[in-house]
């Protein structure tokens, strides 16, 4: 068996080592521009560049190193609807997604960003609490990334709740769902947490439009896709005070262009797409194992809905 | 059945209010200095003035509005052997606790602090991960508040561990105890946080000594009192990178003077003792159920131990 790898930072020693030890019957070929590679029986990419679409065409599967598939299905006319693109389940990035909104969430409730703001200033003053029953947070997507985040939200007894394309029932929890869902969904969170696909519907989905329907004061958390924010919206709102604060680890742009006006705004929290990173080693024997049941001719989890985008 | 009441920041009404809610046959008299109040039958205090010891003398019991005892053991000396001094339990704390603690160890262990530094900076730059197995969290006593934080940490995957005076065995996690397991509790932990209560046995604990067998890069984080660190070891282990970071919600003196050196220090992050306050309601309803089991000549939970000091 043949795997064809691309690794846009270059480092494919790691990956391939990994392989050889979790799917050692298998032969990984690094995909080189300009160079024909020999037939190859599955992809492993996450942004495949244009060049690499011929041999993407005559995979059995294509494999994203990601949860999100926005990257690949730019070119979805380009690849045969009977190849199937199966993208990465949880992998270690539920756990990382958690720890980062958990900490988000925390900062804005316990006011922790106010109180760095005045220790700054060398000011002691106490601030009146939030309290919980005024601090509802808001998911959008409730796949298993969201799921997971609610999860840990729910630990600390936050009122959670999510919003999902489609109808979903979890206990403890509201749940929102379809167009006609996100108004009732957006007017009672006091946090919103983006972690939506990126698809067609989705993108822009915080425009000024919808982020007017959120309380005064609300907060923005969003470690899904840049697009999902319309960027200078919610540069107004946040000056104009009805957004309180943005935690943003994802961009229209990355990295976030120097001259961006983010970088100067203090109620904008910025990390360089860090919030949940790829771990390989959990990435490569997920695959691995996915391609052992598609060898057997089992169903595998994860595959894209083209449809869907997601 | 009469009640006194002394409030530091003179906000009584709402106490009262409460009382007459939940211990209606009970008058909540305020203790005034130079007035001799009609006798009382129990006492509500944190941290009484010295003129106050001579009704607190007179009491059936004396309930604190705090989980330290420390402000009221000063007086030691000088209350009855025979009038149970009886702390909050969680009433409320145990869970701010969490909030707070958890915020400050996945913000250094997501290399959060970082970001943040590099945001301020213009500077868009990936930094390796810390792993788990690599950021043990030591827990400096095992109470009610500290297991609650414990619970928190380990919900997150981190590998807790806990010290406390007596020995203690909780499963999924190492304990220690005494002067003799201080030394290997200190030297496997990669963050510190501090939930002692203040004796003269744990006074200071987090002196040059001790903090120089913390693993190289470490953190502090203590929510306890002030007097469990020493202020100037401390910032000269920052700055030499010793100690990697430190999160103070305590102070030697409150509010920090405004000369003090951790004001001028980026690593030392300052919070004006918010990580747990009382919560009024919490509290009088705990407390209205100690004074009714009282009553009836029931045992009560949180009474001080004065040869512990807590």
């Amino acid at each position: 068996m043949r795997i064809l790898l691309h690794r846009a930072d270059g480092k494919t020693e790691p990956w391939i080592k990994d392989f050889a030890r979790h799917l050692p019957e298998a032969e990984v070929v690094v995909w080189q521009p300009g160079v024909k590679a020999a037939p190859c029986d599955y992809a492993i990419v996450w942004s495949p560049p244009e060049a690499m679409l011929r041999e993407l065409s005559e995979v059995k599967a294509i494999f994203l190193t990601g949860a999100g598939a926005d990257a690949i299905l730019k070119f979805e006319q380009e690849i045969s609807h009977e190849i199937p693109i199966i993208r990465l389940g949880d992998a270690g990035m539920g756990i990382q997604m958690a720890e980062y909104v958990t900490h988000a969430v925390l900062r804005y409730f316990r006011r922790l960003d106010e109180y760095d703001t005045q220790a700054r200033a060398g000011v002691w003053d106490q601030l009146p609490q939030h309290h919980k029953e005024d601090f509802a947070v808001g998911v959008l997507g409730m796949g298993v990334l969201g799921m997971r985040v609610i999860q840990a939200l729910k630990e600390f007894g936050f009122p959670v709740r999510g919003w999902s394309r489609t109808e979903k029932h979890v206990d403890g929890m509201q749940c929102f769902y379809g167009p006609e869902g996100l108004d009732t969904f957006l007017r009672g969170s006091n946090a919103v947490v983006c972690m939506l696909p990126l698809t067609p519907e989705t993108s822009n989905v915080l425009n000024r439009g919808n982020m007017l329907k959120l309380p005064q004061g609300a907060y923005i958390i969003n470690v899904a896709r840049g697009a999902h924010v319309n960027e200078p919206d919610l540069l107004n709102l946040i000056k104009s005070g009805h957004i309180a604060g943005a935690t943003l680890d994802v961009f229209r742009n990355e990295p976030l262009p120097m001259q961006h006006p983010f970088w100067q705004e203090p109620r904008v929290t910025i990390t360089p797409h860090i919030a949940a990173l790829t771990l390989r080693r959990e990435s490569v024997q997920q695959i691995a194992g996915k391609i052992r049941q598609l060898e057997k001719g089992e169903p595998v989890a994860d595959v894209i809905n083209r449809l869907h985008g997601y």
